[in-house]
């Protein structure tokens, strides 16, 4: 990592850099010793939400609330959980609307604080504080002025601008996610620019494959207008598909992303595709057709990756906005989508029917169903060449959930069928303690094979070498 | 805890009290330092099935085979799936039936008791026999008798009556559970007493809102009768359920509670409730219908709760008496009610949609499949200000499953959208070891934590203490 | 064990006869006292798919690679999901084609060892190298050849014929598994052999229960040839089964066991029997039909176990051959099986209905769906003393999953209501390793559970034993 006045984690130093591992003085040394060979490696970041604008324009970060607070979903739903409203910690609020008082807002994050122990987020908010920002106090009422002040300090000094965080975190490789009609504009710019950092794009389609988005068919017809085609004809939909993702790998693109309520996937010959089609665009469609146009377009994607190379992402499960009333109020991700039950053997059979067996597609499954794990994802991805499993998502993204994760999954996929960490974030600042986390985890994981006696420690070292930088350049298809 | 001639807990000593926690010595320091702080709180038991009847007459327990093994559904279920039937152990025998040999009974258990190896009924039994009798033997074949002979004795002494055990169990609030359509005698003459112990009622309708219920028509006709209301319109029946919570509210209710066989909620307009009501009044209903009722019960229950304050709980997902053949001969509560996966994120929205994000309804959930617990209850309860969690119920009140909880549930709720501990139980001599195997998992769980430097030890210490007491007080509404 | 040039198991020595055990000192040396113990205890095989042929013949394996890797659908599963082709493996090669290189085969096997990193194959391929054939290098690219020659080398040499490893693994007892319309020549062989070695069949009847599988009514065709029964109606079938049970029986089955795709059961009439069969003979029934008729013979083998005491076995939820593709090319059995969610609380119920309670009836019931153990399977096994629990299966016969059955299934069930160690496996010699990872799975459980304090040392004993010798041979009447 780079020298900088920022108090990188690397420099965290003293007795807490032995967080996360194990409690008995044997595995510690081991877990600590296979961490200690990696910790240093830079950070591969192949799936995001990372803002495209911070690093084309490198403007300073605001303040403290709107970099922290407000846009983070895990804070927004626990404190809404215990009845502070989400207008209050500025959801919803204009942009410099004078009324809002982002101070204030951070004191009630604060004096809340408590609600978050024991949960992830609690420790990257304590390691941003710590390693990004040197505050070692402890964040509560009592300190929140000060802590506030600290950091909207820091924010405008140079080294806490975009592209000086970026450096100093040793980032090699970023993906942000954006949707099949968004510009890029940052994204070209970024292209232009002399600066070496490596940020790219990902093809999230999202809003013209799904019927149940809102403006769903303004969005075909946009698609159309960007692409040049008829994409209100099947035909001219598809190609619409496969101009659009050229211009995503213009911009750096290597993957796809798709996040659709269930990982239903459907194989129908052309007629019947182009007829489902119109009954989607019509408005008359049903629930049914609405899955099942979705369950299409994976499959077609699978395709034209087979074609362009595209690493494909599955991201299944979320019960969007589950309350119609929040949602009303203020929008998407503000913390109501919750995961259910999600079935994997029966609803990618007609894509793995089709491409399962071919080794150059690479296609990422995520899930919010952890009982999937060792009944259907690992079984499957242990078996199929086109398949590989994502990292634990989204509530299993902490040590607990990663701990499941490896101890259901390794046993049947092994190491090599995982694709190393995704932070999966919109909070940049987190980035490097969410690897970090998912580091020590790992190296923890590992200790506790070669102590049962069930890894050699050579071994140990280059599953995290892999686990850490190997897999997700490779995975992703970094290097092309 | 009040000094007296039994064996309490706090005296027991020596060094199996260090039971349940780590087995290192690290953690286990840990552990025992926290465990230590919390150890003699007094008992908060919410949600129970203790008898009124005990503490309104105060008369002694008859024996230790009708106080200890007929009536616990956990040894009845696993001494009968060894063949011993059930009649041997008193179930279905008449009171006083000279024919019944309550100390044979005994034996039988003693001499099975090799099976209950590795299960909480052993922990809890070992506990009572050691902690509430002094005795230090093992239960076996061998030492039956006497064991029976010191127990037998004890119960004819002063401090074994019901409210001289409530007292030195160092028991604060204790909840009992009745029917809708209870007279409350032994509550009536509770309130008259003035012995001081707390116990209350709790306000559980499921005999007139589960249609399935054996006799549901004439328990809503007596339902009517005890409200002087026309229980038999939809408007005569809400009328009836909003004057008997008053009823229950005058004996000390706090909550009410629901066993359904599903989470399922409905929100049907009046008409549409009148309708579906007069249907399953008419005996002609499908089971749809009677599932639809449960579902639109509990929509008006919350409402209720919005009005009078009563907490709200769900117990549901168990499939009660699944054996039709033992339910003929021998009723409820036998052992054959058997978990089954249970939805709650599509089940509780019309009742959340509703009611949900204010934060004045306090609903409490549980649940018999464990799978819920990272995938559904805790996301929901992490953000619906109406939603708390219940702790492990049932098959899951045990060492390993309390520690799956917070391992599953913190991450995502944190400590503060749970309620601490329920005994559940009519089992009164084991409440002291039940709530005292929750505080040691808790510790053992918390030391995990400080070890890992996810928490502080301060931090540790209040968490603690919360779980203990604070939450239940607070989510039951205790002190009002 | 006997005496012999073989490096068994309980010679292996050295530090690594620590394996498998807990990282810490304390909870090791009790898990070691208690694996001690036990570790020289004969093998009960009662379940699993060696060739009887084998050990009728005792002719010497021809090769490393069609012993160790061809028949392993683990390894193929993990091989091809890197892209190896199955062919290179000798997977639909003809025996003794002169164009398939065994050695080369055992080379890709070894260059792409590294994925088997953390799973019970790598841990079983080791101790078979190491205890079996003396091998103590590790497994790789480079050691590939020199490894392929010491197996070759061995297996001429009579220390290595089948009856010889029988002798040296110290098996009493070796269940193997045929179908209704097997001939059991190789079983008729054995029984007039002086040869000692006890290798019995099983009965499973799937080819001829499960309309689903290919020549379904030709298998009934030759079914009613074998036992000289009109199997085509729906009399003479049934008797056909009773006849061939009886059959079975002469050749030492102790068992049937019945694969089918969900633990569904049914308890027709006579007459819907009769013409639900008609029907599936007829090629014209429906899907939901063909899991009728399934669902009804469980019921039937049930009711023919009652009679002629055979122990009966459910593995339900896989689905076969879920690759059509792969299916059509190599057929079963090549690792292509996934697990799908089951349930059990329903779909057991008809039969349970019917002989549940009956404690004479032996019904061993395993799962592919982890969250089946604590929800529906050990609250079922813990009261229907028909029912057992058979040990972690197929993708969770493995360190972790063996730990998960006992911390999910012991505290509900017990260790009574389960049946010990089943190997289930074709890869005869892994069966001593595979029998040792259970031994010291459960040796480390019952080591965690006297550390809590939730049993003694004296309980952990006999329970060590137990589970390893005393349950498998009552649960599968071993002993008649």
């Amino acid at each position: 990592m780079s020298k900088s006045a920022i108090n990188v984690i690397t420099a965290s130093g003293g007795d807490e850099s032995d967080y996360l591992f194990p409690a008995e003085a044997g595995p510690r040394k081991l877990a600590r010793e296979l961490y200690e060979s990696i910790r240093q490696l830079p950070i591969i970041s192949p799936h995001g939400h990372c803002d495209p604008q911070w690093f084309a324009t490198n403007e300073a970060f605001a303040d403290p609330t709107s970099l922290l607070l407000t846009p983070d979903h895990y804070l927004l739903r626990m404190l809404h959980s215990h009845g502070v409203s989400l207008e209050t910690l500025g959801v919803g609020v204009a942009k410099g609307d004078s009324a809002f008082d982002a101070r204030k807002a951070w004191r009630i994050f604060a004096e809340n604080y408590y609600l978050f122990r024991g949960t992830p987020s609690e420790l990257w908010i304590n390691q941003v504080l710590r390693t990004v920002f040197g505050i070692h106090e402890s964040f509560s009422g009592t300190t929140a002025d000060a802590i506030y002040d600290v950091i909207a300090d820091a924010l405008k000094q140079p080294e806490f601008r975009p592209r000086a965080l970026f450096e100093s975190f040793n980032i090699e490789f970023l993906a942000t996610t954006e949707s099949a009609t968004d510009d890029l504009a940052y994204h070209k710019k970024l292209l232009a620019d002399p600066w070496p950092g490596r940020i790219v794009t990902t093809y999230r389609p999202d809003n013209v494959t799904n019927p149940q988005f809102e403006d769903f068919k303004e969005n075909i017809v946009k698609f159309g207008e960007i692409t040049g085609q008829d994409a209100l004809s099947w035909s001219g939909y598809l190609e619409a598909h496969r101009l659009r993702r050229q211009d995503f790998i213009q911009h750096g693109a290597t993957a796809t992303d798709h996040g659709h309520p269930t990982a239903q996937t459907e194989n129908l010959s052309a007629e019947q595709a182009e007829a489902l089609f119109q009954k989607v665009l019509s408005g008359k469609q049903s629930a049914e057709d609405e899955e099942q146009f979705r369950a299409q377009t994976l499959t077609e994607m699978a395709r034209m990756s087979l074609d362009d190379g595209l690493v494909m992402q599955i991201h299944p499960g979320s019960y969007r906005d589950h309350s119609p009333e929040m949602f009303a109020k203020y929008g998407r991700d503000i913390g109501f989508d919750i995961p259910q039950a999600t079935d994997y053997v029966h609803a990618l059979k007609p894509l793995l029917d089709q491409f399962g067996n071919d080794p150059s597609l690479s296609l990422i499954l995520f899930t919010l169903d952890e009982t999937a794990y060792s009944r259907e994802l690992a079984p499957l991805a242990g078996v199929y060449p086109a398949l590989k499993l994502g990292p634990p998502w989204w509530f299993y993204d902490s040590p607990a959930g990663m701990m499941r994760f490896r101890e259901r999954v390794t046993e049947t996929a092994g190491f090599y069928n995982t694709v190393g960490f995704n932070d999966d974030t919109r909070a940049f600042l987190s980035i490097p303690v969410r690897h970090d986390v998912a580091r020590r985890v790992d190296c923890a994981y590992l200790a506790g094979l070669v102590l049962e006696q069930r890894l050699s420690m050579d071994d140990a070292f280059e599953v995290a070498r892999d686990l850490t930088y190997e897999l997700p350049k490779k995975a992703y298809r970094v290097d092309g």
